[in-house]
């Protein structure tokens, strides 16, 4: 289990008083990307290959609102990786261990035309490094 | 099926020359505001009876990007209503035809202490006209 | 003067209540970029020719708060344009013809590289277009 | 001379590949929050008094661009305080020293309905600690 924290930033809330539900999607994608750098899997690296790994399906329960003032953590993990595509699921939850939402994410790889390829064949090296997360 | 259009602005790319992901959740929200204004069941309206109606659930499959320079028509129904919840399904195209993305939204109604509500009971006439709706 | 108008989203406000003031930064970059369309000069096509032109200076004195239910129009006009950069004036009004800010934006023309080109130079004719708006 | 710092988000970057000019009012606000938290003023506190302090004008030059892969520091200083309003000027440069744009904003205070008024009169104990701040 992998966990990303940081404080609600003001600019994120809406005149409901609590965070816009579309910044979670970013939250999410804030979260895989650090845990992808510290698994020397970083996003910036696997573009420069030409391989990009476009989201390709999101299911989100929001459970609780997260305020200004709120500190938050993503938990989240791999929980499929097929040489063409992976899923991760996420619980984020507040200061006080209230549930804010729990979630999944499906990420695909494509190259720079759109086109999907299989990281097992385009970055083996990458493909290995996926696998021992599972 | 209720329709709702505009361009894609430019800063709704990111770095992979597509629209962020993230924005789609805007898009659907942009839809719905619309779509209850022209039924006489404006957001802002119902905000004046201490009512909100926050997002519970959202499901989407993300099938095509959208592109600075296209127009993209987000098409909507409601498929379920309760009385305290209700269900949105979305389909977004853009100007080919081409489906962006499939997916639905789930809302329930709440005060302005976050409690869940019923909207038939606190705004009956709303209640009757989200009925019609169906 | 061009006017560039719509709808504020809820998305765009905050806790305060009101827009954030970020926003108004997009719905400047709404207009431009609608103004350029309209006089022939699109963005994506001049990006076709390896032509961006980003922002350089902006600066903004915010008179009164945009909220939610509200229209609002930004009125702008080129005000200098030199085949190496330009500068447009906005003034936003509401729908009740209250300001909602004054400012105004510079902008330079530079390669995909990030070097500075000239306009005048590299795509003659949307040069002289440019000089016809001034 | 506060400082600030964290990492570039993707969807921070839009399809110039670098990050939107929008977003550094909101790394400014960032920072801005985060110096009046460590200062005991934190913003989420003042707000309970019914203080909220508006942005009342931005001037920006930007330099350099940033992008995905980056990280960025805000350096920030109080340049004037009066009770009733204050400014702060920014300088955001990136890990390699690079300035990426220098400006400076304008704060009010305000009431929940939005007159203004004197921070030295509401919280004096507040007014006293941003007076050592300058």
């Amino acid at each position: 289990m992998y966990e990303y924290s940081r404080a609600v930033f003001y600019y994120e809330t809406d005149k409901m008083g609590v965070v816009h539900h579309s910044n979670y999607l970013r939250w999410m994608e804030e979260a895989r990307i650090q845990y992808f750098n510290e698994t020397d899997l970083a996003y910036h690296e696997t573009e420069t290959y030409g391989v990009l790994s476009p989201i390709t399906e999101v299911n989100i329960k929001f459970k609780f609102p997260a305020r200004f003032g709120d500190n938050f953590t993503v938990k989240m993990k791999m929980t499929k990786y097929t040489g063409v595509r992976f899923v991760i699921n996420y619980t984020i939850i507040n200061q006080n261990d209230e549930v804010l939402l729990e979630g999944d994410s499906s990420h695909a790889f494509i190259d720079e035309s759109f086109k999907p390829v299989s990281l097992a064949r385009i970055i083996p090296e990458r493909h290995e490094k996926m696998l021992a997360l599972l």
